[in-house]
Parts: structure tokens; C-alpha cells; sequence
């Protein structure tokens, strides 16, 4: 619980500074925060038949989406320079929504291949929604270790599951393999010549 | 009723006006008129499980949006010089679009801040599709006061209803606040410059 | 079956082609050739209700349009050399599309206005993705042909039905009346400057 607030917050901060950096105004900061931390969310419950969506039905995920966006607004250049610290947030982000959306996927009742690609748009459809509303190619069809390291942790889940593993299992081997891809590529990568000055949380 | 012919005309002008200016031809522009005419309505009961989408079921609707966006592709000159006129119906249409939306979300008992949601991009969604189509980041995102005017409007609705008021309250006062707001707004900065010339009907 | 197959590699073959264009990377590639082939039948069931979405349930159209965005991105100069054969499948998999479409949404008990707009949008909606995902004004605004072939192909199915004709007969109809109008199309324009060079297999 605890940690999928940490990764609503790193995914609303994501999209609340790009939101900055493309100059919207405070409203459109905290709407595209919402919509990038929220979106994977309203994506896998449209899928999957479960009206309204859970993360609009959550005053909690709302509000604390909502504070991070106002916050990023008054404090980004902060924000922006805990650098390292977003990167983390979001890489446990990533891992904590695309196990739980393949989670949720798989207590539906659809095939195990099914409920990875759901996961996966869980976890990359927020930033994907966000690049698209600023007018940027998706970053995930860009970069490619992200959306891979998204679809590694979905399949720990129901091989987790068909070993017999508790849930919580697959949750948190799928969401440390996801981190440890990210960290382990941002690494390699660290002297990297970059596309675009001032990669996003979510880059 | 005809309230709501007349908010569903000025969003199918707004989308219509705004795909001639991007040069498009007739059917880019019926088609671009339908989606910001209909798009509001499909998304809140694609989020609501109502299956189909009403306003792909409702051939006036569907009718008197694709002849508006004809209309605009043959006297686009003329509608344009009508500034004022189609503000004010799309001041409107806001109104009617976003209370309509949070009182049929409360009907479906969700909770009342996901229904004042819903309401909220029942009015912005179909501006927000037609400008991603067209490649602009969504006006809504940039212009402030329109989501704002868009939020308070549904938030009067289950206000109302708490109030014991009927529905038919919430609609009228919702609607009215939307309007007062859009139309303080645009007198405000009626000499402001703005950023793009000619901005579109739902600016 | 074999001739939705041919659909889904065209339509996958016109994602893949796309991004190849746009410089993405391996996945990038594979993921927008997934996006444009199931796309709009994604979104097809999210409106008629089906979940989850029939295409994400078939790992037989899964691995044919990710074979084909893999084998688009390392064999895209000859692909693109085939640029009539690509042509022909894009207009038979429209044809299939749009029609298989049309008569899913009939036998889920919609108006047979609605059925057809669905149908349409399950030909279109796969591409309209794929360019707003690459940042272009969708190719069926600006090429007015495609859509209305879509349209007429839609229309044959209720009519087919109307007259007592068994299912098939309105798939194999409204399939060569898709086929026929935009193999016109495409020949009556064969000389005419095209605005944009290499237009990609979905124009």
C-alpha cells in the first residue's frame, strides 16, 4: 500500500514536470499528474470491464496524485534535482503497477499472456498518455529498456503463480526485477549521450 | 433538451472549425466534428460500462453533429465572423454537457467526486480527442479557466441533489455557473492578447 | 480466418513500416505494428463491452502481428519495395476488418447505424492510433477515400442482413466493395503528386 503511493507519487511527479517544462499552467501541471499516475490505472479497468475505474473511485490515489502535481508546480526545480531519487521512485513505480495490473488481470480470469500485456499497459500506459497529450512520440516506444523491463516484471506474476507462490510473490520478485533492469540500464547508461536534455522520471 | 442540441451544434462547430483550418477535406472535417460533438459523451459511458456508447445510438445526435460539421466545411467564413455567438453556445454546451454527464455518472451510484470527474471531461473530453487529432496540446490544458468553469459546474450538481433539490436544479444552476464563469472569463481578457490567433470556439 | 490473417500482417506490415520511418528502435517497431493491427478491434470491444478485448484473448493474432512487426523492422527496404502488394493486403484487410466488425457489433443487438460506425472505426482505428502515436494528423482526416470505403464496406453488412442473406455473403460483398473502391482510388491517383513521400500502406 505504502509502496503503490510511492509509485503514484514518482508517476504524478513524471508528468507534472513534463508538464512544467512543455510551460502549462498550474491547472494543466496537476491534470497531466493526474492523468500520467492514474491513466495506466483507467486503461486496465477499461480492459478488463470494471466500471468506474478503481483509481477514480480512490479519494486517496486522487489526492495524493493531485498534492504531488500542485507541489511539483511550486517546487520543480527541486523536484528536478533529486534527480536520482525520481528515477528510483519511478522505477518502483513501474514494478508495483505492472505486477499489481497483471495481478488484477489474472483474478479475472483471462490467459496468463493476456494478463502480462495488461500489466505492462498498466505500468507504461500513464507516461505513454502523457507524452501523446505534449505532443512527444511516446518516450516508452523510444526507449527500449523500459517497456522490456516492464513486460519481465508482468511475467514473474503468473510464474509465480503457477509455482504456487502466495500473490505477494509475485508482486515482489516481479517489482524488484523491474527495478533492477531499470537501475542496471540507467547505470550502463549514465555516461550515455542522451536525446533529449532533461529526461523525464519516466525516461 | 434543445438545450443540449444546442451545446452538442457548438462543440460539432468548434471541431469542425478548428479541422478547416488545419486544410482538412470534408470528411476530416465531418468526422472531426462528430468526435468533438460525441467524444465527451463516449468516454463517460465507456467509464460507466454503458454499452454501446449512447451517443452512437442516438441518430439525432449523430445526425445534427455531422450537418453542423458540413454546414462549417461550406460557410466556415460566416461561422467564424458569429466569435461571440459561438463562445456563448459553447459556454453552453459546457454547461449542459458537464452537468448531464455528473448527474447520469451519480446515477450509476459512483461516489460524488468521481462523478463531478466524469462530468469534468464529459465537457473538456471531446476538445481535448479533437486537439490531440490535430496535433495541438489540448486547449483545456493551457486555458485555465476552462476546466475550471468545467469542475465547479459539476460540482453544484450533487450539491444540489444533497440539497434535496431535483435534478433538474442541479442542471440548471451547474449549467448557469459554467456559463457565468466562461463569460467573466472571456470579457477579463477580452483585450488580452492571445497566444494563437483566431482560437477556436472552445478556447 | 486465413483472409483476417492477410489483414492483420497488412495492417501490422503499416505500423512496423511507419516506425521504421520514425527511427524507433526493435520494440518501438514490433509495439506500434501490435497497436495499428489490434488496435481498432480494441476498441471495438471496449464499446460493445467484450472483456477483455477479444484481440488481447488470441495469442494467434499476438504472435502474427508481433512476427510481423520484427520482420518488417529487419527486412523493412524490401517490404517497402512491395509497396502494391502492401497496398492490395491493407485494402483486403480493411475490407475484412471493417466487416467483421461491422457484424460483430450486429449480433451484439446495436441499431444498424451504429453498427456500421463501429465497423468503420474498427477499419480506421488501428491507423489513427498509429499516427497520433507518431505525432501525425491521422492519414484517414487527410485522405478522404479510406474512410469512405470503410463506410460503404460497413453499410453492405445490415443490408446483406436486411435481405436474408446469410453472414458470409456481407463479408465477401462489403470486403470487395472496400477492395474495389480503394483499388480505384489508388489507380486513378496513381500519377498524381502525393503530398507526402512514401506514403505509408494504410494511405
Amino acid at each position: 500500500m505504502v509502496i503503490e503511493l510511492i509509485g503514484l507519487v514518482a508517476f504524478a511527479a513524471s508528468g507534472a514536470l513534463a508538464a512544467v517544462r512543455a510551460k502549462l499552467d498550474l491547472f494543466g501541471v496537476v491534470v497531466l499528474g493526474l492523468t500520467t499516475a492514474l491513466g495506466g490505472g483507467i486503461i486496465r479497468d477499461v480492459l478488463l470491464g470494471i466500471h468506474p475505474p478503481t483509481t477514480l473511485r480512490s479519494w486517496p490515489y486522487l489526492l495524493t496524485a493531485a498534492v504531488t502535481g500542485v507541489a511539483v508546480f511550486f517546487f520543480h526545480p527541486q523536484v528536478a534535482r533529486l534527480r536520482r531519487a525520481v528515477l528510483l521512485a519511478d522505477a518502483v513505480g513501474l514494478g508495483v503497477f505492472v505486477t499489481a495490473g497483471t495481478t488484477t488481470a489474472l483474478q479475472n480470469h483471462v490467459p496468463a499472456y493476456t494478463a502480462c500485456l495488461i500489466g505492462m499497459t498498466v505500468g507504461i500506459g500513464g507516461g505513454a498518455i502523457r507524452d501523446v497529450l505534449l505532443r512527444e512520440i511516446p518516450m516508452v516506444l523510444r526507449k527500449e529498456i523500459y517497456a522490456v523491463a516492464a513486460l519481465a516484471g508482468a511475467v514473474v506474476v503468473p510464474i509465480a503463480a503457477w509455482l504456487g507462490l502466495p500473490d505477494v510473490w509475485g508482486t515482489v520478485l516481479g517489482s524488484a526485477l523491474v527495478v533492477a533492469i531499470r537501475l542496471i540500464a540507467l547505470w550502463r547508461h549514465w555516461n550515455a549521450p542522451v536525446p533529449r536534455a532533461g529526461g523525464t522520471a519516466a525516461s
